[in-house]
């Protein structure tokens, strides 16, 4: 929490003992934790979370500011595989005190489909993009918006695309300036990122 | 030439040697060839060749056909590093027989540009389309076009994307239907494949 | 549909919910919907539904041409390994509104086999190969018929060609004219190019 | 310049014709552009030219804004190693408007250095970080600052670091949230994601 | 047990069968066994073994010397998923005849817990480091201590760290003098060096 | 000379200096050397050694026996790019004493001239088969031939087969039964491995 | 058969159905047939196959010839983790028509080991040799015995060395002359080339 | 200097300039430097470092303690080739305070060579091991003596082993206990570790 970002957790790995013992010792300190990549069947041992199967996320504690609609920060994805990581970037968002409105369905096949809220994009400070595959979503946002674009890379696809890899090199290679890009599949990364942009860390 | 194209040779790793025996072997046979990736210092020792440095290929003897302007086949590329390798495409269809146009700068970090001659890009039969960097244009043009998109990614990169990698994953991962794909920077490999679509190999 | 090819929905990573909704959208647009990568028991939720369990697709909605035998397109394939990919690209070209003959077992392992068929792939506009293992069978083919031919590597092998791997490579390296490439195991992507490759998409 | 950011041009693979020729349009359009990866003696041909050895960039034209030194941004590098790709960073910045301070020699071998200057560090909005090797700076840097960490991996090691590749997959799995990420070298990139966060783009 | 340090065996992969023929003739040469990488379900079928389920290893046979705390080497790691990794080396070492000291939750992320502990370990010959993510522990400990720093990359991780390989990578790579390196997971390795460098082996 | 092969030197990296100490020891010792990727610049040096350039290999000291042909092995390749390699296999051959006949330019993208030789090549009990680019050859031969195939991928190919590795993973996932695999470019050892087959060793 | 070796199926990936259609067809042309990777839960349902679990081979029909010990060829593996694949080795050789020896437990960690075994080895033309992790026995046994080393990498390992990757690039590198490589565990492939080795192919 | 060890610079990739003002920096300082990789033309500008063109490093300033042969460390290498990376270790150790013996052509192509000086290895107390190709040395070795082996992956080799990478691999893939790796090349890396082994640091 030094740097602004309440505390965050990845579950994955970890044992129903550790988790237990990590939320004991954030009640005693009154730490609000986020734990990102927990599997549901481990969740339903937790009833105190706030979990969403979706985002696969939990929150521990009472966050201290109710979020608010400001405007800033929008997430913005390609298609329905791309919601549990879009979901990531928003339930850590709420969080840190801000709900970000979701853009899906606005992947490249369908060029239209962006276009046609192109204009509503180009509002926010910051926008969050979500895709798999080719990733070819990050270069044209950044192509089409004075904002900042946060890629974030979804582990959806086969062959060459599986796991990300594809997406995530094209992040990082896009030819469009002013993308920057997070780990495969790190919503919170991004948010943490965005929230920081905002000048509210 | 049983496939119906025209025999290519590599000549990139060829000592001038081996390229005086399989001219002089052509010429015996009255074969056209065509030389591909041969670089400007071993073309001079041969002023029979039509040369070309800016793809580096070189055309062997006098191909039959006059190339015509049919308009069935464009060539697209998003900048000027992927000259070379539009250029080979262009001078293989020359020899095949057809003068393809080329629509270059149509990137999509400034996509109103490929906006603009969409319409147009509309009536060919086959695109070859030519990016490096993070190959989105070729999922892009796909949405646009109902021609088939042929990619050949181009070399032209750094740090994760150099030699061409990444716009070649971004070419097979594409969500757009319709792109098929060429080894990196094999422009005569899209060209003669451009040349069995349109019906005429 | 605006690039004359019915509309894929990538299944697989999908929840049953996600489906549903799709679906039921696709019901209210009236529109043809064509599943790939629909594990089979998630399939069996959906009767409606179409459903192959050998391509793993499934087709929802009635496609409005009955498929038509035109001998311009065949499917081609080593072994029973690669049944699934190929019957993937078969199911597409059926809802397209073809039926392409299958040539199976003509492994290069046996090239008399594939020399006994060889006359007859000769009349074929476009070959979809698919292929695993080291994928020789894109190269030796191409050698053999003038039509173009469409890899599609598939994700059959171990050792170093687990995953398809191998196959894909040795289609990008192919050292014969014509032969371009889809993603590993994307049979419906090589069956949208040929369906756009003969005029009719 | 549409998203708020002049045009950047790789000119790295770039004949000199084709330099002259985008130089040409730029002068009749009276547009300002930024070179990047300029080899010096490319860049003796053009005395009009505003051109750095150290970054390798040019400027061409006469920015509209002076720079100013605002407080916003820092770059922070590691060694003398990573100062050609933290030179083309703060040279970006000038061209867009501002002179970014540079902490230098702070690699985590010698972390006292580094906690030395957190103070300062702490000041800051946006933080630019330049390593190599195996880029242990990002980590520790986002644990020190609330400001946001822009890294940018320097093609500085050899073996498994060799072409900076280390550097890159550390940032990315930086496990200090609020990290984001350029491709390798990217020193433009990191300047104009810098410039977007400041809200001056 | 030529080279000083008992005999292991990777449990891992092998059957049931194989492991009681094993401990059959470890029985009969009257050997210390170290079993690593010993799923539960396997080890519940060998009573006899002293099994441990967090590092997964079992202990076959009675060492001879009884551990003794003396103070040369410590285990140092990020966080509670690189527990596992760490219990195996300091298992491994009461094997041999030690009782290493555990300073769990340094990471890099909060790295004034690091600098607490700084002291004591300075104190220590040998440090055996576990991380996983970005692995920047290493060059952070090897920075601050005099000892020889041992680094166990810890297979934890997602996206570009999944198995542990960014964290190996920054060991190899690091800029801190006297880091040395073993396999991903190999707390028996680090523990066997360990031995040997504090001249017990 | 133990496994009754002569000895090889690696003259790739060495030092003029490190070689002429190496020449000395062997005439001391009266052994036969071979070399191998000796570059020419650095065998002019050494007027004692029977230097070819197109292996760029060096025979020093006189072989005991004369090369014979006694039909057992013969080494085939696809192309004149694939000749250095083809050599290096001859040349070592020659210094163990065999003439093995080359058949060059029987490619897979033209079949038919492998037809024409595959009932001379049937009489060979060895086969050494070089191949860059995909590789079809190795699997197109094995399955034509009853003699055991060495596959010797070549460093020839561009984009995905530059450096040979595209050919050297289709030699190993070769379908056809009998084919065994060296390392790019490594025709000493592949005529090394010959020579045992053929019980010479 | 037409290259002398019985046919194979790899069984990995294919149905029930589809292994019943084999088996039926190979019954109708009185072939024999050898299955790899064929899982036990599938094997069950083919009670005419001879299986062995621990290779994972069923063989189908009666092998013509009875297999003699003729000591030409030997299987050598490291540890018990190799078993599975030096078993598919000798099960393909019995069907060949040989029954090779097996020297298990002859790796390079204990090379007192091996070398208690040494002059036995140097008295076969052809050693199987099965190794995972590092592969060390592939160089280590070719150092010591005349005939030809068939490397056959095993899929054992863990962090670098997993799937066997490591054990293969180790035997292509190796720097004996006389190694030559099959793919990770083909056991079946090394057996067909020592068959046709000993000139009984 | 913190750790015990004198500062390395590593000079690849810095001007002239850049280090003629880290060694004036360093006079002023009166700090020993020991540079690393220092390409020669670039050493003749500094006439005061003691240079030495095999290891490619320079020493700038006196080392305070002359050098003692202690017998605890030996370097031990394969072959001529990996002589740079054995010397720059030893030049290392020599700053250090120690002349460490150098065993060289101890390669396991002629294992009889290595097994001579068995005895004699079996004396140290930490071996610096340096191999390239399969880098087979190292398990070799490590279960032959009791001492501490710290592997330096040589980036000699071709094909797969260029680089340096398979014998990298092979090191942390080792099934030796006691085997620990640094970065390919990297002998002031190993220096510094044996020097903080044998207590002296
Ligand atoms: N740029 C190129 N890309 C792909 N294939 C090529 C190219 N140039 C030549 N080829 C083909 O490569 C094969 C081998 O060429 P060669 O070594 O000249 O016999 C021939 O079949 C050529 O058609
Ligand atoms: N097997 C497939 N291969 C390639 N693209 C596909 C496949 N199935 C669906 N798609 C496309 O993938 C994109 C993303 O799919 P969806 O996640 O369903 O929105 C859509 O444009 C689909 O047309
Ligand atoms: N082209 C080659 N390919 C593979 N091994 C080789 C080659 N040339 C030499 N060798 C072997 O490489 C080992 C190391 O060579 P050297 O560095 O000369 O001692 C020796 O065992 C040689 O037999
Ligand atoms: N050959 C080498 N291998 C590994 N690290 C080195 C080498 N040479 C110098 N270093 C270290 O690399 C770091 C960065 O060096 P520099 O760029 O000189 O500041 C310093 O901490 C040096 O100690
Ligand atoms: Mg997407
Ligand atoms: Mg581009
Ligand atoms: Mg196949
Ligand atoms: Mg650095
Ligand atoms: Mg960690
Ligand atoms: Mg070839
Ligand atoms: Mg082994
Ligand atoms: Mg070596």
């Amino acid at each position: 929490a030094r740097t602004g970002i309440p505390e965050a957790v990845l579950a994955e790995g970890k044992s129903p003992d550790q988790l237990a013992r990590i939320l004991a010792e954030a009640r005693a300190r009154r730490t609000v934790l986020f734990l990102t990549r927990l599997p549901p069947e481990i969740a339903t041992g937790f009833p105190d979370l706030d979990y969403d199967p979706i985002s696969r996320t939990g929150i521990f504690g009472i966050p201290t500011r109710r979020p608010e609609t400001d405007g800033k920060i929008a997430v913005v994805c390609a298609g329905s595989s791309d919601l549990p990581v879009a979901a990531e970037a928003r339930r850590a968002l709420q969080v840190f005190g801000t709900d970000a409105p979701l853009y899906a369905d606005v992947g490249v096949a369908g060029l239209w489909r962006l276009m046609e809220v192109a204009d509503e994009l180009r509002q926010f400070r910051v926008l969050i993009a979500v895709a798999g595959m080719e990733g070819a979503l990050f270069s044209v946002l950044a192509g089409l918006v004075p904002g900042l674009v946060i890629a974030v890379p979804s582990p959806v696809g086969y062959g060459v695309s599986a796991g990300g890899q594809v997406a995530l090199t094209a992040a990082l290679a896009s030819c469009a300036p002013g993308v920057v890009t997070t780990n495969i599949g790190n919503g919170f990364g991004a948010a943490a990122a965005a929230w920081k942009v905002i000048g509210a860390g």
